[in-house]
């Protein structure tokens, strides 16, 4: 199989907006266009995600919906869900495309509004992503399965709010250096401890907020990105999933999907963790970046917590994790995340990435997250 | 790339069922391993399709639930939404995946429950397939789309009521022959056109039913297939899309993207439209049938109505289409759909299909659309 590379990126700013999931993927799209040096008519295919387009837009074939709004609508369209990895999963299958000689431009991105809709309904629908007969009828929604989580690592290895409440803060603090954050504003560990308790042990700053927003991502062979001294290789990108039920999972500390992924990433691309310099993962909530980057083999198990409590994720530390500001202060419009996550390595990579930059960044790592930890992505970069 | 084939095939009896999607496409998914030969512990991927189950059974995230309910919760799978072609979308996908040498056995299906709600309900969630601003606002669902195809093709090429009609009993009458067919009933021209008008000029026994129902299809590397003296080749899987907004389209009466997907599909293939033997094709509506023959290259563009009422494409015919009964018949349980028809066509060229078995069928084809005839995706099959 042929070389793939990114050779352009877009994402909007993440918050609330008063437009529709397909036209914050169209201004993500341009942007990834114009930074790819391409004009629409370049591109063979599109992948797009988003998740509760159906509940919270009432919409449903975001596919060509999509590509007609970049006006470029005979090409063939996808759209994925895998919740909140779906733009991911898009990116992972588009990699295939351009990798098998199908296609050699490829456009992958996702969007998601929910904004549009009180709190309480964002919850039932992101809910709909676990089990509708054995887990939404209990009430369970995600709050309440990372607060699983959290349970079960603290009681296996110890760790604290605190801990968790450190990863709040760091990526608050990276959130303040990227203008396209929904949170750009520094908190403290008082802060966090402090906010009301959402699902114990969580509390209101241990979890991502809801956000609308899109991502796009500019796919090309390699002979494409030859002549490109901005793009960047894709290393490997793989998936693996998990047992849909948490009731059937063995061991709530940890997430074998992310292990299994992140094996086959690793392996496909030749690198051990300890070759990744920076790192973007789905903090949905604080825990679920502790489990992460244990499962990505950054830190060995049960050793996420005192990590980010002695700042070894920071920027500036050993490893940093989530210089975007992450899930938890960039914003999370699921669909889009994936992506966006992408979009940030690429951009780290290239050392565009300003105040946040991380020095001497040479491969990335993108990691995303599904539902009840049932889906995983993990995604390798590599720049020469 | 390398070659790929479909191994084994297994589809639910399609109607009404007291089963979730998942649970659908769990007896569809083991019938198509065991046609295989093969244990769940073969599969090395699951390409899924599901269209409304967020909103019939308020499950997103189906992809993992698949493949829990079948014990092997570990392997990459991915859910595709592409409106009522969403399995044909994931066939597709899951043979770049093979034919990229990623994996060597990928299973692929999908699975719909709608008669849990009312009829209204099923109606409205499929119009999210349309645009939620411009089309659905006005009231637009797919009656309505295809009333307005048919009577642009009624204006430009003189189609008759009689001619749509003849569809739908060409198509009971195959479905007779079909165990797995909603309806096996014969009708008549008549009762065709004294049913009820749901659409003018449709009417009821123009329309495809609402359907609960499973289907799947087991793929392989033509290395695994070499030894299976019932595999059968896929020649090509092509797809296009167009306009989302039927406003947007400038002649009703065709469908550009079937014409661009068959395009495709035929230049992979080195076929040309008098090359194929069989077809099945999307007949969510009479008129739909007759457009589709049209844009297939089948016939001329107009000349789908009268060959329908000449029995061109009944059982014995020149070409005959939709020998499973179609949608019309067979039922259209949107995201098992696309993996009905291949399994359709698989059992038409290995000469397993009893009654209603099309003499001499060497090359099958498969057509399905999706949404305001926004998505097409059409492939070829072949045997030696």
């Amino acid at each position: 199989m042929r070389g793939v590379a990114v050779i352009g990126v877009g994402v909007t700013k993440f918050g609330k907006h008063e437009r529709t999931s397909a036209e914050l993927f169209a201004e993500a799209a341009a942007d990834a266009l114009l930074d790819a040096e391409l004009t629409p008519g370049a591109v063979q295919a599109l992948y797009y995600g988003n998740v509760v387009g159906s509940e919270t837009e009432h919409q449903l074939h975001t596919g060509p919906q999509a590509a007609s709004i970049l006006g470029i609508p005979a090409i063939p369209t996808t759209r994925f869900e895998a919740a909140c990895a779906s733009s991911h999963a898009a990116f992972r299958h588009a990699v295939m495309e351009i990798a098998a000689g199908v296609s050699d431009v490829v456009l992958v991105g996702g969007a998601e509004r929910v904004l549009n809709v009180p709190t309480a309904e964002s919850t039932e629908y992101f809910a709909y992503a676990s089990d509708a007969i054995w887990e939404q009828t209990l009430g369970l929604t995600f709050p309440g399965v990372f607060a699983l989580i959290a349970r079960a690592h603290m009681e296996k290895y110890g760790t604290t709010e605190e801990q968790m409440a450190a990863v709040a803060v760091k990526n608050h603090k990276h959130g303040t250096l990227n203008p396209k954050a929904q949170f750009q504003k520094a908190i403290t560990v008082e802060q966090v401890l402090q906010s009301a308790y959402i699902a114990d042990p969580l509390k209101l700053f241990d979890c991502c907020p809801f956000t609308d927003g899109g991502a796009a991502v500019v796919l090309a062979s390699e002979e494409v990105a030859r002549k490109r001294t901005r793009a960047v290789r894709v290393l490997a990108s793989a998936a693996a999933s998990d047992w849909m039920l948490l009731g059937d999972k063995r061991d709530l500390a940890r997430v074998p999907a992310t292990e299994r992924a992140a094996a086959a990433a690793y392996s496909q691309a030749g690198l051990r963790p300890a070759d990744v310099d920076v790192v973007e993962l789905h903090d949905c909530f604080t825990i679920a970046e502790i489990v992460a980057t244990e499962g990505l083999g950054l830190f060995e198990p049960g050793a996420g917590g005192r990590a980010a409590a002695e700042g070894r994720t920071s920027l500036g530390g050993a490893i940093p994790v989530n210089p975007s500001g992450g899930l938890k202060a960039k914003g999370h419009p699921i669909g889009a995340t994936g992506a966006a996550q992408i979009a940030e390595i690429v951009t780290q990579l290239r050392g565009e990435a300003g105040p946040r930059q991380v020095d001497e960044a040479r491969v990335g790592l993108t990691h995303t997250l599904g539902g009840n930890t049932a889906t995983v992505l993990v995604s390798l970069f590599g720049r020469d």
